[in-house]
């Protein structure tokens, strides 16, 4: 049994290889719990909210893609300015399961809760609850619920719920909901923004018959419609009597029956959802119907067996075993999961910067999808990926609009959006952002080369990368040294902005330019089509020969932009903690003229540009950053992992590992309640696989440099690369290679060439002596992980 | 008689040297007449709409400082971003007089007017009109009526309005009012904004008895109280019936009377305003019933006799003589007759950018008051300098707790606002100008050499140079090689922004701190009192002595902020010219990262640090920067004049000389109907005595470069300095220097001291050969000044 390997950990979880468990009901945990348990497939998203509805912290049902749009005020405007936003809506919520046990409500704020367990399991992908309530008359029923949100079919979830009269009969009812429009607590200060999501949900049709029903609504500005629908299949031993019923907010199904002791009430609630911006009322409901007919037919069962054949085929791929550390090894499955939920079944639409599982960011995606998200998906599920950047090419004519509207060429794709239309209302940290095209094309690139997918490369491909170069040819210009300058643009560090020559973004572009220039010449007749001729391709190949990278000679680092160095340094030591993070307490000007960094920049450009660096210029340049960064985003610890165990920093990049694996678990930026960080999340795959495995793709060539940090036994993960599944496991002395399935596979493992096949190979790990490791601003330096302190502790008692 | 030099120019107004002047009704054009034509005394504003209030273009009565509070919306807020803004008033209206003809109103849409002729006269100070008017129905009448806004009197205004039956007997109702909360529309897209102006005042008191009435209003949020009152005289021959009445927002004095042909019906209006953050209904209407007791006891023609003697006064120290050009005397004279309006009795209030003539910028004052109205008040009226000096320093608290808010030491003035507190929701192009605050410190460095004002100095210079010495102390930092930068601050150039080391700031901060040091050095106790120590005067000496200033020895130009010269090229051939003003076509991420510079900004260096500049790079520099600078800014063209005339380009020079004084009258920004351009009418006087006559004060010495351009036969100025009130006259070859009054000063004329006297000394004027001059961007050149080709033209017929 598994639970006989339960720890508890210091955040109220317990530690367990293959699941999440929290014991007990902490009311004021519930909103950071609801995320956490949140269930998804990437296209229906549902926090992990009681059935009982109350006590909650946030409900949220969503659909990826789904929105409300709203003005974007401003007080001084400007021209190019995006006058709309969206924000994602908490649509008709069919989670709700009432229960009165003779009449009285199972409200765990009143009565006794004997037990109260809730797992989510990462191999059956279902979230499971089991609580034993004794009413305030002293009633006890036991409550066993476990819900899904299926892989397999993408419009469907379910949930099974059975209650127990433990002592005596009882009269139980059962009231389930389909529920919109409920409200909701909303951060947000801008009346204007509050306003459209106050029941942004109009009712459109409503209809119910026998133990089905169906609410169809549409958004107030956005015009977007959704259906949902419910269906039921009770299991009693007699007496029951239902009703169903149906307005416009609401659609109930009520069930009553007098239940014996040692008797069960199990109520299977099949539910369906479906969005459209242009399907009619009566298509929208039959298109929700249908998929729940499809539900029903599988039945409760197959969606379980489905799951689960699913989830056993995603880890066979994409497992990672961490040995030493188990506090860490739950995080990085929990990471795994919740990746895969976030882009399994996403189909064209984005993956956002919190998933499905919060209001967070909006709903928005930004370039974490592609810079940390995209990695783990390409090398696990490349479908997924490959899907995700669909999204981005079905929204190429909003971003080619932008790059016009902007006076550029080619496509400008959004900082922040929903549906690909800019959002950002703060230009010098999202417009001027204009990296995120790049790592749009980085990301192309690498699921190209992953996956050698020529028909996504003719239908996809080779648009994305030859439009996003047109975007840097438009945006640079050649210098009087025939340098060519990309000016006034802000990198991935928040705290600079609009300063010219940022290394990370010329780098990034550079590779754009070649990349498109190297598909353009595959694919001569997609060139032909979008005018792409001769003249225009050594543009960019000359831009990309000349990129200027500056360099500080005296200092003997690279300025993460133009001046940087120069600028003065951030005063750290009279910063004390609470002042974190900085952008909450000094202004943007104050941050952006100093030498104080919130998350990797240049640092970032070391990993993904790396053949551009030497192994001395990293060291340097990772040593110079490091004592600058401040990690006030979650996007950074993963990287710096990264490159901490490259240059040799094994137990830093260690420390930087936990934190990223652990930003949601610990709530780190105390704000999961809005949802996860899934930048975080994949920064936990990409500190083990890219760090202490050493993984970097540039041009296509897979290498390896793996070194394991002192506190770790072994490191084994797998990965599937141009169809070939295999292997890495990691010992501290040497590091064994095998493929798992399909041909052999050339790779490199610290600078030497060798193939991967069926036999294990094992390599050895060539030491090295890296010096004492780089110091942290005062007060910055990351938690010192040692596995075996994690302190045993339950519920954050 | 003046009227016979009259001639007509291009824009309506008819061409003469003491007065403006526009003939006929031509209602489209009302809104911009309204601003030229408005009176003010720095404390009451009143724009020139027609006592019947209708036609009108946007009526407007403004008290200088008050203002409605509202919050400033973000749809992404930051730290330290202004949560309130300040918008101006438009408070109780007293212009208001309505007439019925026989119970039909004069309305000018309506009838038939024979004559119709405003005129503002620069020497009574009086706002005149004579209308006839032929009702529908064929009555006829005359009215004349005068205005004024009392220089003597800051609290008064008074309305002569007489009317003359022209064919027969005619009974005739005047109603006399006082109106409060005027329906006005507003060009706002805020929701919050036109929220607070609609209706801005709430009643608190009104009273009305025998011919005198009172109202006093509350705003909302800002807790301004307003008081205004109204008396009145009427002669008429007989049979006159009065009624007055008064209640929330209207009170009205209605006189009704038989005139017979040949007769005349004149009623003489007394209004007084008075308000306050903190005085009481009681307390404020005292006030404004005693101010109205004062000029009913000085009369109508005392009032008219006090407003000439101060005009006569002004012109007698200020006025200048064009010979050559009368359309440009006529402007030069309009600017100063405004900035005389605009300056005269603020008191310790702000002069905002328009003055009290219109609701554009809000009604906030900005830099422009210290660098380019307040020299022209300095050399002309010192105490007016003075009184808008002691305004900033009465906001020192709110500069102060700015500063702290930013993390900064000393002082940081706000770029926009009426009460002292930071308005601008806009960082980049607001907050991060802190050359505000060298202006001010420049400011008040001019006033005191020009004054040699001690108690001033110690009341408030000494305090306001300290202080803002302090911030730039905390805002620089010495690099590695011992340089002081000044990083990530906006110049005059709103075309860029957040740059490092711009020129005209270093080069005024380093002004300023060396200042303070010499301030504190003369005021060791006030030094004391304020904290400044031997070590602190030591960093401001080193700060100033090794003030970074870049500059490039390939090029041999000072770039305007660092990394300038090496920005993108704008591509002005490819800017049509719909598409200026380039900020509302372009997005300020390509304004900011190109050469294109929207207003002088090193070349304000050139003009006010010009003693940090040898005579070619100032001609290397000023061709550099002409073509790139657009003038999307009125502020610029004055400055462009006055350097283009220091290099020896006197035509260029006139033509932007005639641009700046004539912004208004010609509408050149199209944008006049929000109020005048006080920076551009002082552009006007600074191209003329800057400009042609080289004025020139660095250090506290004046001196004079006097060159005429070949249109121009003469130019006479008069300025005061030190008590010395003296006159300068240009001729091509040689100027003439004489003390009009006062002692005898020690000047320089083109490089050589020499002693001003009561006995008129000519001096030569050496041969400048400039070669040829600049070039500007296409299309961007200003207008070729011509003055014989000024097109004889009425009303824009």
């Amino acid at each position: 049994m598994e639970r006989t390997s339960v720890t508890e950990t210091g955040f109220g979880y317990e530690c367990s290889p293959w699941e999440l468990r929290w014991r007990g009901l902490d009311v004021d945990a519930l909103q950071r719990t609801e995320s956490a348990f949140a269930l998804s497939n990437g296209h229906i998203g549902m926090r992990g909210t009681l059935e009982e509805s109350e006590p909650r912290g946030l409900p949220g049902t969503y659909l990826n893609g789904f929105y409300e749009q709203h003005e974007l005020p401003y007080a001084e405007g400007g021209y190019g300015y995006p006058e709309e936003g969206q924000t994602v809506v908490n649509v008709t919520d069919g989670k709700v399961l009432r229960l009165l046990v003779e009449d009285e409500p199972l409200d765990m704020r009143y009565g006794v809760a004997t037990a109260h367990d809730r797992v989510l399991d990462f191999r059956s992908g279902t979230l499971r609850r089991v609580t034993e309530w004794s009413s305030p008359t002293g009633r006890r029923v036991r409550v066993t619920t476990e819900r899904l949100v299926s892989f397999t079919q993408r419009a469907v979830a379910a949930i099974r719920y059975d209650v127990e009269p433990l002592d005596e009969d009882l009269q139980l009812v059962v009231q389930s909901d389909l529920l919109a429009n409920e409200p909701i607590e909303s951060d947000t200060r801008d009346p204007r923004v509050a306003a459209a999501l106050d029941s942004p949900l109009v009712p459109q049709f409503c209809q119910a018959a026998d133990y089905q029903a169906v609410l169809v609504h549409e958004t107030r500005a956005s015009g977007l419609r959704v259906a949902a629908a419910m269906d039921h299949k009770i299991e009693v031993d007699n007496g029951l009597r239902t009703r169903i019923h149906a307005e416009g907010d609401l659609a109930r199904l009520t069930a009553a029956v007098d239940v014996r002791k040692g008797g069960r009430l199990r109520i299977t609630k099949f539910l369906a959802y479906g969005w459209s911006a242009q399907r009619s009322v009566p298509a929208l409901r039959a298109q929700v119907e249908a998929a729940l007919a499809g539900g029903r037919q599988t039945g409760w069962k197959g969606l379980i067996a489905e799951q689960r054949q699913f989830l056993d085929d995603f880890w066979a791929t994409s497992d990672i075993e961490i040995d030493g550390d188990p506090e860490l090894q739950q995080a990085v499955r929990f990471a795994l999961f919740h990746l895969l939920q976030a882009g399994a079944r996403g189909e064209t639409r984005a993956i956002a910067g919190k998933g499905l599982t919060g209001p967070g960011y909006d709903g928005h995606a930004f370039w974490d999808s592609e810079t940390f998200v995209l990695p783990v998906l390409t090398y696990t599920m490349p479908d997924a990926a490959r899907d995700a950047l669909r999204w981005r090419h079905s929204t190429m004519d909003k971003a080619r609009a932008r790059a016009a509207q902007l006076g550029l060429r080619g496509a400008a794709f959004p900082w922040r959006s929903i549906n690909g239309a800019e959002c950002s209302a703060y230009w010098p940290a999202g417009t001027a952002a204009f990296h995120v095209s790049a790592d749009i094309a980085d990301a192309v690139l690498r699921y190209m080369y992953a996956t050698g997918d020529i028909e996504f490369e003719r239908d996809c491909g080779t648009e994305l990368l030859l439009e996003t170069a047109r975007l840097w040819a438009s945006l640079g210009h050649f210098d009087h040294h025939g340098h060519f300058r990309i000016d006034g643009v802000t990198g991935p560090d928040e705290y600079s902005a609009v300063a010219d020559n940022n290394i990370y973004t010329n780098l990034m572009a550079r590779r754009n330019l070649s990349a498109a220039a190297d598909s353009c010449r595959r694919h001569p007749d997609i060139a032909a089509r979008f005018g792409v001729d001769t003249v225009e391709l050594d543009t960019w190949r000359s831009a990309a020969d000349m990129m200027a990278l500056p360099y500080d000679q005296e200092l003997g680092v690279h300025p993460q932009s133009e001046g940087f160095l120069q600028h003065d340094e951030w005063d750290f030591a009279g910063t004390e903690e609470e002042f974190y993070p900085l952008l909450l307490n000094y202004p943007y000007f104050d941050l952006y003229r100093k030498q104080v960094v919130k998350q990797a920049d240049l640092v970032l450009a070391l990993h993904l540009c790396g053949d551009s660096f030497s192994p001395e210029e990293k060291a340097r340049d990772f040593a110079y950053y490091e004592a600058r960064t401040v990690r006030d985003s979650s996007l950074s610890a993963g990287t710096q992992a990264v490159i901490a165990a490259e240059v040799g920093h094994l137990q830093l990049a260690y420390d930087y590992l936990a934190e990223a694996a652990l930003t949601d678990l610990h709530d780190v930026h105390n704000n999961v309640r809005n949802g996860l960080h899934m930048a975080s999340l994949a920064g936990a795959w990409q500190g083990t696989v890219a760090g202490f495995g050493g993984l970097r793709d540039h041009g296509g060539q897979l290498s390896f440099a793996p070194r394991l940090p002192g506190a770790l036994r072994r490191l084994t993960f797998r990965l599937t690369f141009r169809g070939t599944r295999f292997q890495v496991s990691i010992r501290h002395t040497h590091a064994t290679y095998q493929v798992l399935d399909g041909p052999t596979l050339d790779l490199i493992h610290h600078g030497e060439r060798f193939t991967v096949t069926a036999e294990p190979q094992q390599l050895p790990i060539p030491v090295l002596n890296a010096g004492p490791p780089p110091s942290q601003p005062a007060g910055r330096a990351p938690a010192r992980r040692d596995a075996s302190k994690v302190r045993p502790f339950i519920n954050g008692g």
